[in-house]
């Protein structure tokens, strides 16, 4: 039931929470910052997946699997890398349990003390590369063009459902090539196929760019990144992909021969989302009803409730549903009849309106008597009364217009919410009412850290697009040449 | 380069190592039994994946996802369980490291100390049934079925690619259920589906038995398994489907109000299948010349091979190949046209037999005249022509037939090699010989154990389909209704 659902004007952070538990999306285990990602929620999830996994073969990569446990030996071994990762890290160092001599239980058994102790994987590089040293001899072995899904751990003090969680899931490619022109040019084909999932698919608008020095993933020459805007004005990153230059060869010993026969460190990129992406879908579009999905992530997109009073006018309502059912199944919709008699009609529009569904379609007698069916589009809680002949192509159609419609609507909010700012007073007030700033900044890491810690505003992106234009520097009044996106951020 | 593998007779072993490293199947980690399975690896696994996942959503089960930690305080819960996993289990005790203040490098920060100690997963029941606790309140929320795909860590002493790794992936299903015969009915379902997924799509076929009670998963009141003979003459067993009773729930507290509006506890049941699955694929079909597959879950089904000298006449047999290729990838054949010109095609053919693709077209010039193709089987290794016209319409059905001819090869192996035996030195002497021996058992654990320690076999299974038959035990002497599969097993 979407009674009661906080609203987002009044309890942003509540609303989100509530979504996620009442939607039946995900929920905190027993285990500190662990989550438990729950049917519904593990559906959408999946559909990220295969439209993901589909984007990352058409380009070439393959997947594979290595190993969840890093020897600390190999963090040890990119020093950035390993100042990045070691603080927040979960470590094996036992490898059995034993009967509690002194009681009840079970207690580490001294004796089985690793050798060498083992950190869960927070990311893959150190393994992947030190795998990669006896992959790469030759250039005829470049590119490498790598992903793996997998699960991470990062300890991270305070969780939030989806948005940080110690362990989440995510993708992680790792390729590798005989050139810098070439590894660049992947991190930028890859950050490209990112934004264009999160805008094709999660209907939500981002701005590719680059990091600032210090907001580099730990051991990258350059991050690139996608940012989108939350309906409470603050920032997500979405997604990284990093040129890794030529670090990890080097700390892994990876050389390869080249075309003129000469030993070179091979180019590395790396690039990875993770289920933090349903954290975004999630903020992005939902409203005070709760769940709004884009049709194309929808495990369900159409539900079709039958109103009725008896036995008998449920066989006749159903009879006219099968042909509909079977026409959109055909169609490739995934639509669901929910004759179930344990609920009301009236509790499984709330329950449908809660969970996301795009399109739902209501048959009561006086519709059959009238040819004609309810149609009512989650986005906009529009309902309708269509003839039911040419009902299923109607509904296809539907599905496109609310994908287009949902996007639209997110990319109107978000240039709304995004300012040109000139002025220190203007960026401190404007900062407090969230949304995106487009200011002057002079390239120092200083000023970015000042404008931090002064407004907690962090510069999001230095985005890819922005032309060249001369200005000073919003904070400290010196020269720039570029403006940079700033935001308070998740 | 199929050179140098070594023969299934002289070494069945190192053969087997040996195909997964030239196949580029999968590969050991720098970390103890802990493997990388490589890019054809994983896409064999991949399309094991998505056939089961399939099934399992075919019968009604949701994908979601559990935490990798398991509190030890949840391990100590089952006392069978713990006893069964407690021994062999990688322990998180710290959640970061720090600079080693003595020198380089990082060291576990002491003061980073877990308050209680953190399994890896080496199973997921307890965790599990933990969050269903608060997911089963009525007979309402019954069944809930729940499938994981996951990643878990056994700590192995002696290991082996993809038999036996400290680390594998698989999924696990955790069903609960309102009475004790829906579980049962889910139990056997499932080894339903295992049992279909080997015969049908790895073409091996499999015994569906019941587990001694010394061989039971640690916690089950029954397990179910599927056995199957590889070979060398041993046994491997492919899956397993538990009936967990009232175990679990109890441990964890789960009750519902039953129809009658009384607390019960639920019933549950797990199944699994993993990496293992690989390992079975490889050993059942592949012979000395490499991998054969089954064309069901063969990541290339078909590969087109030109033999040309120069660049004029490549381009003459590629316009040919073009619309064969578009037909075989139209009908849903994954068809791969390999025209790499770094390598010569006496190279190739060695190469795609290694790694058992099921059919090889070559095209030539004189075939181009003659208006045909040279159509080689993987299976059979057979060679002959066929005519250009209709070429992919007789591929389609070729593969067809191969996935046919590889199950009954498997399955005439297994007839030939299975063994009813009476007498204990038969016993002695067949074992030696390997395969399945159909003996009279007397149903004691005693009699198992002995049998074991005088000659390595163990009882694969108590087979569902046999019919009683009075006998006398083939070790004892005692009386015994039945017979049960003997083996020495992986």
């Amino acid at each position: 039931m979407s009674k009661g659902l906080p609203k987002r004007s009044e309890n942003y952070s509540e609303w989100y929470n509530e979504i996620i538990k009442r939607a039946d999306l995900a929920e905190n285990s027993a285990v500190r910052g662990c989550m438990i990602i729950k049917p519904y929620g593990y559906a959408i999830w999946e559909k990220m997946q295969r439209a993901l996994d589909d984007m990352f073969k058409a380009t070439g990569h393959q997947n594979a699997y290595f190993p969840l446990f890093v020897p600390k030996s190999f963090l040890e071994k990119e020093e950035e890398h390993a100042e990045g990762f070691a603080k927040e890290c979960a470590v094996v160092t036992h490898y059995r349990l034993k009967a509690n001599p002194d009681g009840k239980g079970l207690i580490v058994d001294p004796n089985a003390k690793l050798e060498e102790e083992l950190i869960i994987r927070p990311t893959s590089e150190t393994v992947i590369w030190n795998a990669y040293k006896n992959w790469i001899q030759s250039w005829r072995d470049l590119p490498l063009l790598i992903n793996q899904w997998a699960n991470v751990v990062r300890w991270e003090m305070r969780t939030r459902l989806f948005l940080r969680t110690a362990e989440f899931l995510w993708q992680e490619g790792h390729t590798a090539h005989a050139t810098e022109q070439e590894a660049v040019e992947e991190t930028e084909r890859m950050l490209g196929v990112y934004a264009t999932f999160a805008e094709e698919w999660m209907a939500m608008p981002v701005i590719k760019g680059l990091k600032t020095p210090a907001e580099r993933f730990a051991g990258a020459i350059e991050t690139y990144c996608i940012e989108a805007l939350m309906q409470d004005g603050k920032a997500l990153q979405s997604g990284t992909s990093h040129f890794l230059g030529q670090n990890f060869a080097r700390s892994f010993d990876v050389q390869f021969t080249n075309k003129e026969g000469k030993l070179e460190y091979a180019w590395a990129t790396s690039w990875g989302v993770s289920t933090r992406l349903m954290g975004a879908l999630i903020m992005a579009h939902s409203d005070d009803n709760g769940l709004v999905l884009p049709p194309k992530l929808a495990p369900i997109q159409v539900v079709i409730v039958p109103i009725y009073k008896g036995e008998d006018d449920l066989a006749i309502i159903s009879e006219k549903v099968n042909p509909i059912y079977e026409e959109l199944k055909t169609a490739g919709v995934s639509v669901k009849y929910d004759d179930d008699d344990k609920q009301r009609s009236g509790w499984k529009f709330a329950e449908y309106e809660l969970r996301g569904v795009p399109v739902r379609l209501g048959l009561g007698m006086r519709d059959l008597e009238n040819g004609t069916i309810e149609v009512v589009r989650r986005d906009t809680l529009s309902k309708e009364s269509r003839p039911l002949e040419g009902i299923a192509g109607y509904v296809k159609s539907l599905l496109e217009e609310i994908q287009s419609n949902i996007y639209r609507k997110a990319f109107d909010f978000r240039e709304e919410n995004t300012f040109r700012v000139e002025t220190w007073n203007d960026f401190k007030s404007q900062i407090e009412k969230g949304g995106f700033i487009s200011a002057h900044w002079d390239g120092t890491s200083e000023t970015e850290e000042k404008i931090k810690q002064e407004t907690k505003a962090t510069i999001r992106c230095i985005p890819l697009d922005t032309p060249e234009e001369a200005g000073v520097d919003v904070y400290s009044g010196k020269p720039s040449n570029k403006r940079v996106i700033f935001a308070r951020a998740y």
